[in-house]
């Protein structure tokens, strides 16, 4: 992995937008107080994802787990939200072959088909259920707390479907990943003694990805965790730098941050060129959103701040989102995502009779045309004065997709600091699980009323 | 269709945040002079898109194509990218079952699979050909310029890997929908005798799904054409009113607008509480952004405007990006699109030893869940300060699918007048495109000079 940082500079677009030059310098000064509070935080609990990349017994037992029970199968069920569904997905898409679900027993080397159920939303969990046979399903429920209302609500669904056709046996059929010691996940595996891996208490959801949330659906359909854990290794060890040049995550969260404090460019898009990535960028959307978007500073000062992200896939969105990041507000940084090796490069062939203005095409393969869009757009944006920066990777291994993940990681942690907020709460969303509550009935809840503030005027 | 929008205004919010209420009132006064302004570009050639609810003949033809030919085959392959490839992927999404390619014969009512190619990513292509059977397929190649590089660069491809099992009879495979006279496509049609299907002149792609572009592939897997336009007449009629409270396209473009014009609220969210509606996203993305994201302005000034459009999913995004929407800048509104019946609704069941934590959930079913979470959204986002509104759709039929569509494709049309841009252009892409053509050699373009703008700066 490397990264090109150039554009985000003045001196490299035309000269009136971007950062001027010396800002860089600037930032680099201030770097190493960055580094110790991180430091600081780090031993006092928080940063727990940091530790991830050492987890050797519990990989061994992910490994032994989906080499052994896990072969029995030929369908995973991860039932889970938020950071529980989307390292599952990011992984599966970015490091299996295309339409997994898709293919035949051979096509997937027999590992099992993987379906994701991320939402309670009564059509998609219907439309799975009939599709998928429960006698050839394990069943992986994923909750932190262990007590998170949709993927409970899942469960219940799930376990009642399963009982149907298997009856006491059913409990065979499900792994659960969960806390260590606390929550309704963690009572009933210990009740009936069902399998479970725990989630390290230091970290939370949207920091999961490299933890068994991720690691155990992954393993089941063959992406090895421990290239994963070597890829995530390299990351943070290139984050041990106190020099921000040579610290990329690091650097990354410095530029972006300059870009909207500096600049007000608050809007940071994440753009692969490569289908495999899709799921990445709604993971990086999760992690900078949540992370990053805040009421509060660390001294409790209202200071309602934060990046918003978003996801864009070329070349596909060069007919979608390119024209208004060419032409629109200067409110935006695109970070470009490049795959220098694909998997199968497909060559353009030269047919008879084709139209002369075709020409061009032929003799040049797919991942030549896609490189040379993705190559014209950044020079493009950047001779309209659009900031961007790219980051390189040399092929979509699990080496290298665990060192992007932990990259997106650590630099989530490091604008924590530079934005000056707690990367790792998420007050707001609480309100909204209160009122939920209230409208389900659960005891100590009010109600939800809808007339304290009605929807008001309509047509 | 209905539309609540109290949650814009101050009054129904915060008190500090919104629109004030009167300037509800200057909006209508001001909107005779946007409907004119379009009823005056319709005369002179613009907004073709309204037209498309009478489009008689290519329906019957539509549909006899579908129902006669198109039942020969048991996967339909559309090749497209942008517009092309949009509109089909969001129809098959919100009008057939969820996990359509996995389901089998009967569960898809014996209609083919689709797979839609937006991309050229050698890895996607390859395994989507290794996949589908050419004996099999349909290729639908979907172009209006029978130009695009993309395209073409697909059709190659997918042209030689035909032939390579089909021989002479490839050409049998395939149905083009492009322009009614010029291009490359067209010119390959007519000398081979392939089906087509003409994109009428006035309707350019991303206002495409409601034409042959979308209602081919949506006939081909069993979505009523008829239907979709009879929902997006509806649409039109209601747009013919000068009052701008009973005109909801009109109103949602002018609430928009001012919420971006008077409080810099120019992130413009669109989340469905229906994970068929995930590609509606995608297709709203494209609409907006192309459309309203532009350098000049009518008079050919420099305005560098447009509102960055963004998808989130219900109540999935909940749990990733509702922290930002509830904490973040005041930029931001969000329209919810809640469907108010799903087809199967799933009840979820009281187990025998279950934590009581749990009592709350058993006896409600999954869709009450959601809508709970839905209206407790809203009313967590209105205590916080921020602005919304809520399109509240009866059911996701052909009809109101058809509706939301052509609602949405209004509503561009109008912010076009609000924000005083030409939503019809995209001048924007030229320069990449150019670049691209350079690159891959084509005659009469420039080689890139990556080195004119160095990518710079790497670690």
């Amino acid at each position: 992995m490397r990264m090109s940082y150039g554009r985000m500079f003045s001196d490299r677009l035309d000269g009136h937008h971007g950062l001027p030059r010396e800002r860089l310098d600037q930032l680099a000064q201030r770097f190493p107080e960055v580094q110790s509070e991180i430091r600081r935080r780090r031993a006092g609990g928080e940063y727990g994802f940091y530790d991830l990349v050492d987890q050797g017994s519990t990989v061994t037992q992910i490994t032994e787990f989906a080499e052994g029970l896990g072969q029995a199968f030929d369908h995973v069920l991860v039932l889970g939200i938020g950071g529980s569904a989307l390292g599952a997905r990011t992984l599966l898409e970015a490091l299996r072959p295309r339409g997994w679900n898709e293919l035949d027993d051979e096509a997937r080397e027999f590992y099992p088909r993987l379906t994701v159920l991320d939402n309670v939303d009564p059509d998609t969990v219907a439309s799975a259920l009939q599709r998928i046979d429960p006698r050839r399903v394990l069943v992986n429920v994923v909750s932190k707390s262990g007590g998170t209302a949709e993927t409970m609500a899942q469960y219940l669904v799930v376990r009642a479907w399963l009982e149907e056709t298997l009856g006491d046996a059913a409990y065979r059929h499900l792994v659960f990943t969960t806390d260590a010691e606390s929550g309704a996940l963690r009572r009933i595996a210990t009740d009936e003694g069902i399998p479970t891996l725990a989630i390290p208490a230091k970290v939370g959801g949207r920091f999961s990805v490299l933890s068994p949330v991720g690691l155990l659906p992954a393993a089941l359909v063959g992406i090895d965790p421990t290239a994963l854990l070597e890829g995530a290794e390299r990351a943070v060890k290139r984050a041990e730098s106190d020099d921000l040049l040579s610290n990329p995550s690091a650097l990354y969260a410095a530029l972006l941050w300059a870009a909207d404090h500096d600049l007000g460019a608050r809007i940071h898009v994440v753009m692969p060129y490569a289908d495999r990535l899709r799921w990445f960028t709604e993971w990086f959307r999760q992690l900078w959103a949540e992370s990053l978007g805040k009421r509060l500073d660390r001294a409790g000062r209202d200071v309602w701040t934060g990046p918003t992200p978003l996801g864009a896939v070329g070349a596909t969105d060069q007919h979608s989102q390119i024209q208004l990041f060419m032409e629109g507000p200067f409110d935006k940084v695109v970070s470009f995502l490049v795959v220098e090796r694909s998997e199968a490069d497909v060559p353009i062939p030269a047919l008879p009779g084709i139209p002369s203005e075709l020409d061009y095409l032929s003799g040049h393969t797919l991942g030549q045309l896609l490189a040379a869009e993705c190559r014209a757009t950044q020079a493009a944006l950047a001779e309209a004065g659009r900031m961007s920066l790219a980051i390189h990777l040399p092929e979509l291994s699990p080496v290298v997709v665990g060192e992007l993940l932990m990259f997106y990681q650590l630099a989530t942690g490091y604008a924590g600091v530079w934005y000056g907020v707690n990367p790792f709460d998420q007050p707001g969303v609480e309100l909204g699980k209160k009122l939920t509550f209230g409208a389900m009935g659960r005891a100590g809840y009010e109600p939800v009323r809808d007339d304290a503030i009605p929807p008001g005027d309509e047509v």
